[in-house]
């Protein structure tokens, strides 16, 4: 923990503009605590690939705080850099990057990264609810649409099939028109993005084979309705993001069909027919999804052309995409085209005006997610397994053989939710952290609920983490009632609208209180992060910026106390407690102090 | 430290093939101490993106270990991979990776790689000397040769001149009939690889500004000499590579010269002529240093086709190319054509058979640096660096006020060491490290004698290390006679031939002794590496390879113990010290223990 020395991030406390264009100077900052004052201190970035030393200047003093500044000119796309630290307390030097102070040398994963590319404005301050389209509400429409063959139709209130029973098949009948009735809960909770799984036709309950994306599922309440959705939605401030999945289609697509039929087809281009398995590249290995090969210009164009897919759906009104497999797409033995496919998309995207472009990545983001391709990512990697990883019950790993092994991650205390999360933050561009989502659970996993063990603390404490880091925190739908779930299949309960008295009632007003603190709160939306200290069973951060800071303690059981220097952390005695118990300021000493599980927050 | 636990790298030890081909099964293999063995264990990698997971099964016990194995396919040219431990010592499981065990997630970045492209093969035994030819060796034909305009001729006993002085034009007359007279000194050394500053015209002693790629220089002695050294060097078993710049042309250039002067010719096109400075973009704003566009086809052609310089000299005999500032080569502003410029000059190099092609590069190598570029680089990141920062005097940084910042590297302790050689060694495939070379000092830094102090036990140290860790020691011309500088302009004095008795002759004997070790052992060029132990002032490691095992000491000053269960090193009791002394092996205990800075070895 390096609390209480030099401290640095590219959130805009430290950075004159966060998102500069290429040519702009940008002035960076450092704040340094008299306690640990600096003799010197350089700028080290890299200039067409040199390593390049400013000299920084002390600009700023008070509070017991030194603020050094340097300024640099973005040469580059992304400016990488660190700074190299002379004091008392490094004699030899350190480096100080993502990751904390170093009095060694250390590789440049970490380096702070500022890019020329940005998300949305309008991102930072999302608070994302996912709905899984089948499961979540069922317009009195639904009854009279005829159903698929593949259908095997449910009661709202019947229980899940399991794999043996073909669970991919069991349809609840959730519709859009479902969705748009239920748009103040979301409301309630202080969403302001709605990700919607997909939403084309296709031979399953979870829509991820699209067998056409021209139009809207019709079991789902066709094209009007999926207008009457995202009016309706942003009559309430709330946008709309869809799911596309550029890796496959399904094997009914009418594009498969063409190409698998007449070998003299453009379609016979878009996918790759000599591979192994099946007798075409797929998902894999699944016959039912065949793998799309981008190197068909065609299909580019089909996808990310004007009239393109893609591009389609936004000019319908959609606010985004969320990209399905974005860490296998374009991705097939020697072939890698996936990052030229993820500028195509993001080109695509951009040209629609501020849509927001999130990709699923379940694996380290920093090769694939630079800003530059999508904007953010499902941040499983960065902030899931890290409060998973903390809050886990050792008896509640997926119970889904499939998932058993893979699954499996190292369980951590404190410290090592805080050394994971920085890792991980470290590698990315901030703005990419600030434009992906910090999930608890997802229709691809266990329900949070599940993982703690049916511990509503814990919960809380995941949400809470979700909230208060870095990051749009995402609800999957049900997480704010308690819903549960061993795996991503059996998380899919249809929300029990019907069965009000089944709900979690203090866990649902605890997450409207954590939704309308990010809204009320900027420094939650807009600070920096400064990790303050962590003990096996809490963790305790401040979040700061132009407009107010924010400390934050997060516990998964009563823990032992974390105290800090007030000094460190300017104003703190003028704040007041937001949210939950166990922050006090006194006698010049912060003392952070959880009894249970949850999440505390002192404002100032 | 994680020695005594769990260990796997990708040398021949670990890896059934550490060459294979797209298509492959390889075998991956980890040992696993009896003391804590495992009760499973899993193979993760990265398949078209995403993660997979293998299980790994006992296949050999005795001796004290049991050995896993797994076995998979090469779908991709990367195989990104590493382990996931099951076992009483991890009971929530822990990561094995380059950089050793960890009871938490880590980022891939230090993942093992295993990649489908190879180095030649004789580079896994190569030991380089650098010759910069101005200063190495001067033949009595040098007299003779009319001298150009810019040369401030100097004898050969000469003192070097200041910056003030026009240092880079003092002209000293080595030539390569020099460099050919004096093989046998090489021979003496263990060279097999002779590496050659620029050959080409320039307007300066260092050459790094070409006039001309279509001969060499005449005061070298001409193509004819080049012809002859190749010739004797090969004849003595040493191979000869050259140094190329694809960043930049001298302004003498005939390239720069038709560009500038002819707005419609093809070499316009060369340069980039919009730019800042002295109206065309150049060098970090030099203009002598012109800097190439690689947009021009017609320049690709040039450096790569067929016909191109590049490919051209290394049918004139060359076995190679060191590439000058390749970590600015394509990169300018917005443009960042780096990764195609090297794939361009990898398959020009290798069009033309078994070549070695090596990287200038001062930063962390993992980006740019794959494998599938450049084979390998001057590793100046992830040797001469942790080298330096552990065994530097606090007052011989740089003098030169230009490096006075830029050379700065937080000082070391030897668990430093350890931790900064395997953070960026663990970044590279292994294939990387090997084929790179392992650099005390060059032309561009300061001399290690001056570095270490002017002690002779801390050269042998440094020395010790690069002919000992992984990747292919380089001695710069004169480093084993002792010769001083504080930077790399005072590095560069004539290698005193004509003084014998300057010679530091204890230091030779030494470096010789080191350099026919490296060819009896072959561990010390295919062995794995593991690192045993670390005191403040002196680090040990095993290299083991299937043909023998060598332990290492390497000290920078009397040192404490280090001590290790010789049930850790099979077979170690069977050994000899093969080097210097402080190794020991006694009733099962291995001890280590230096009294002076130097380097042992014990081998088995």
């Amino acid at each position: 923990m390096t609390f209480g020395l030099a401290h640095h991030d590219p959130s805009p406390l430290y950075v004159s503009d966060p998102h500069p264009a290429l040519g702009d100077t940008v002035a960076l900052r450092v704040r340094v605590p008299d306690a640990h004052p600096l003799e010197r201190l350089h700028l080290r970035y890299l200039l067409d690939g040199e390593g390049t030393f400013v000299e920084a200047h002390p600009a700023q003093q008070g509070d017991g705080e030194t603020w050094w500044s340097a300024q640099v000119v973005m040469t580059n796309p992304t400016l990488q850099y660190r700074w190299f630290l002379d004091g008392p307390l490094h004699p030899g030097g350190a480096w100080l990057n993502g990751t904390g102070v170093h009095a060694r040398d250390v590789p440049d994963v970490a380096d702070f990264r500022l890019i020329t590319a940005a998300p949305p404005a309008w991102v930072e301050d999302a608070v994302v609810y996912q709905v899984f389209c089948d499961r979540f509400a069922r317009s009195a429409d639904a009854d009279a649409r005829p159903l698929p063959g593949w259908a095997l139709p449910a009661a709202w209130d019947d229980p899940l099939r399991t794999y043996a029973q073909r669970q991919q098949f069991q349809l609840y009948g959730g519709d859009l028109d479902g969705v748009a009735e239920h748009l103040d809960h979301l409301v309630s909770l202080g969403v302001t993005v709605l990700y919607l799984t997909p939403f084309f036709p296709a031979e399953s309950n979870h829509r991820y084979n699209a067998t056409s994306f021209d139009e809207v599922d019709p079991l789902l309440g066709g094209d009007a309705a999926l207008t009457r959705l995202i009016d309706a939605a942003h009559a309430r401030g709330i946008r709309v993001i869809g799911d596309f999945t550029p890796n496959h289609t399904g094997s009914g697509h009418g594009w498969f069909r063409t190409g698998r039929d007449d070998p003299a087809s453009a379609e016979r281009g878009f996918y790759t027919w000599d591979a192994d398995g099946p007798g075409y590249a797929s998902w894999l290995g699944f016959a039912s999804l065949p793998k799309l090969n981008h190197a068909s210009a065609e299909l580019t164009e089909r996808l990310t052309g004007p009239d393109g897919v893609l591009r389609r759906w936004l000019r319908a009104g959609l606010d985004g995409w969320r990209i399905d497999v974005a860490n296998m797409t374009g991705r097939l033995g020697a072939v890698d085209d996936n990052r030229a496919v993820a500028h195509r998309i993001r080109e695509a995207v951009d040209a629609e005006g501020d849509r927001w472009l999130v990709a699923e990545h379940f694996y380290d983001l920093h090769h694939d997610v630079d800003g530059f391709t999508w904007h953010g990512a499902m941040n499983y990697t960065g902030f899931s397994r890290p409060a998973w990883a903390w809050l886990e019950q050792p008896d509640s790993a997926e119970e889904d053989a499939h998932f058993a092994v893979t699954a499996r991650i190292p369980a951590v205390d404190g410290p090592g939710l805080v050394a994971v999360h920085r890792d991980f933050t470290a590698q990315v561009p901030w703005s990419v952290t600030t434009a992906s989502f910090n999930i608890v659970g997802s229709h691809d996993t266990g329900r949070i609920r599940w993982r703690v063990g049916d511990h509503r603390g814990r919960v809380l404490a995941a949400l809470g983490l979700a909230h208060t880091l870095p990051g749009a925190p995402m609800l999957y739908y049900g997480d704010e009632i308690g819903l549960t779930g061993s795996t991503g299949e059996y998380g899919r309960r249809p929300f029990p609208w019907q069965a009000p008295q089944t709900w979690d009632h203090d866990l649902l007003a605890a997450v409207r209180r954590l939704g309308a603190l990010r809204h009320e709160l900027p420094a939650l939306r807009r600070g920096g992060l400064r990790w303050i200290g962590a003990v096996a069973d809490a963790v305790a951060f401040v979040r700061e910026a132009p407009e107010g800071s924010v400390l934050v303690l997060v516990a998964r059981d009563s823990a032992a106390p974390i105290e800090v220097d007030a000094a460190l952390l300017p104003g703190v005695a003028s704040g007041r407690a937001v949210l939950g118990e166990g922050i006090t300021v006194a006698d010049g000493r912060v003392s952070l102090r959880a009894h249970e599980a949850g999440v505390a927050v002192w404002a100032w």
